[in-house]
């Protein structure tokens, strides 16, 4: 017997309370049952978003919600700056340029984050600049941008800065009122430790101004009017039902560990990992700060890290991730987000040492394993 | 102790066995496991839309795929034609309008569908018309249009056929390839019961031509791009994975009972509840051919419709649909799609002999029970 386990960045496993809560029948989107579930959803993510605004729901993957910020906030011949350091940089670039938008890149070579001050040198360079658009955590390189310097280096333009926060959403910490942050997007399949399926925006004031401006069609995806509905309980179009009431359950666990426990957890768990990774002998793929969602690992000179990832699933049943784009064959990518604790990180250190000696390469068994044990054991 | 019952025209209940099948442990979207299911779902849809073509699913409700079908296949500045018979219908030209296609409505009074050759004739009145749009089943009034005639009417001209299946597909005959419908949408949480929250287009080569010349800027439905990820059985975004997984169950299911056989279970179903009601003395609201996915019934003079819904969930603890729109307070809908059989619809007119006595009407008890059971009756 292998048992299964799920270690990619995404989608991460799901809790059985959960996949359980999930499979009770069926329930309509225009009842008052519903309408209970939603107000409980509603406000509770007002508080995971850390904002008093009204968060968005979408029927979609995290890319739907993506373009959603883009058509309801920006119109045609707009220009935005775009924070590119991975491959979900380069994709709100080509979301941009799909509706006629002109991007600014702002480039970070992948491993490395955009710093604050570039942008607040570009926003002088682009008064234009509608928007600037980031990712928190960018999943394909293992980077997390500093949201809040970046915020303030944005407060002061009028510009708004739409955020990424799929692989960072009850992650990191974000806290978008606070901070000034004027658009988050994120998904279900990450930090929330649900099926995908369900996507999310939540927007200040002045995106809401910028929402009223904006030019580009819109249908499924219009924001306005699905804000009226999510005042009065309810979505635009039949919801995806079961991912809701997953949602009840996760939230419920999130507000019981609490929220800055829950940020602890993730960052202890990616020292873990990383200190494991570099006892190895192995290079992280961040050079600037590294996201608490997942590590991306350089293999080996002379090993290619699909060969990593194949051995992680057939010797032990073990989903980890590769490299997207240019990074396919240099890199590998270990998910340590949402329903995870300490000793699936053991497990995912244990199997990389057998691995790697399954792969030919010198290990010190037990040198992966005891670096983050030692993490583990501080106070 | 009330039973639950979801008799509502959509979301339909999901039988248990899929339920639980959802319940498994989460998969990741680019691994062997997801593409052996992909590979298994692929071929189980072509049959089901009764199409060589490959069917493109994307993760939205029905309207998601409403709009991908218009923003792929049309340009700003393109006229189509609407069959405006309900609440989708509008849906249809609301989209086209959104995206700047001029929409010259063919319009039949609620609970009337619009006929071939009035399509024919709006055909040879607009030769420059780009498109047909037009719903098979119109959830809103009960109606069921006569697919195979338009597609006869259209086939000639320049035009495309777009279907809107979402409350037909696996409930009436519906042959893409056969009839020569070029563009069918459907979505995951009618026949097919399933949660909602995946829709599906499919496209004839007439269709896919069309797609090449559109203009309309599109991203998270480009249409084309998706396809190219189908063709390697697997999704462009994180896919909705546990409806997949779901889906996979249901077309199982669909292919033991065989699609004729699935197509005259509902039509025998919806007889029984038409049967039933007008035993009851109600008028049905579909003035011509009745879809076989529900029944919309006028309610007694008198009678706000709202109450039927409200008085069979608080007495009966069962969930069925009013009016939309300009019908609402007038007509209830009674659903028998997807996981339905004989006796859910003898507990659906029980409970409304019981509904219309406590609402203080007159009923002949069991005469809308034992209409339903003549026609079960018959061979």
């Amino acid at each position: 017997m292998k048992k299964y386990y799920l270690m990619a960045p995404g989608p991460t496993p799901v809790p059985s309370n959960v996949l359980l809560a999930m499979a009770q029948p069926m329930i309509h989107h225009r009842t008052p049952e519903y309408e209970a579930l939603f107000i409980e959803v509603r406000a509770g993510l007002k508080r995971l978003f850390q904002t008093s605004q009204d968060v968005i729901p979408f029927t979609s993957s995290g890319t739907g919600a993506m373009e959603a910020a883009v058509v309801n906030t920006l119109s045609a011949g707009d220009t935005v700056l775009v924070l590119r350091a991975g491959k979900f940089g380069e994709r709100w670039e080509e979301i941009c340029r799909t509706h006629g938008v002109t991007v600014v890149p702002l480039e970070a070579p992948f491993g490395q984050t955009v710093p604050a001050d570039t942008v607040e040198r570009a926003l002088r360079l682009h008064p234009e600049a509608k928007a600037v658009l980031m990712q928190h955590s960018e999943s394909s390189t293992g980077v997390l941008h500093d949201v809040k310097a970046i915020a303030a280096a944005t407060r002061a333009s009028g510009a708004i800065l739409i955020v990424d926060a799929v692989s960072s959403l009850g992650i990191a910490d974000l806290r978008m009122d606070e901070w000034g942050v004027d658009l988050v997007v994120s998904g279900s399949q990450k930090g929330l430790m649900l099926p995908p399926g369900l996507s999310f925006c939540a927007l200040s004031d002045k995106a809401w101004g910028h929402v009223k401006a904006s030019r580009l069609p819109k249908y499924y995806f219009d924001i306005a009017t699905e804000r009226k509905f999510v005042a009065r309980n309810e979505c635009r179009f039949t919801p995806a039902v079961s991912i809701f009431v997953g949602l009840r359950e996760v939230l419920k666990m999130l507000e019981a560990e609490g929220l800055p426990a829950v940020f602890r957890r993730h960052e202890r768990l990616a020292r873990a990992t990383r200190s494991g990774c570099e006892a190895l002998g192995l290079e992280l793929f961040a050079k600037t700060q590294p996201s608490p969602a997942l590590t991306a690992v350089v293999a080996p000179r002379g090993l290619d890290s699909e060969a990593v990832l194949s051995t992680y699933s057939t010797s032990h049943n073990i989903t980890i991730a590769g490299g997207q784009g240019e990074m396919k064959g240099k890199v590998f990518r270990l998910g340590h987000m949402g329903y995870v604790a300490d000793f699936d990180v053991i497990t995912a250190l244990a199997a990389l040492e057998q691995v790697l000696h399954e792969l030919g390469q010198p290990v010190d068994f037990g040198a992966g394993v005891r670096a983050a044990q030692k993490v583990f054991a501080e106070r």
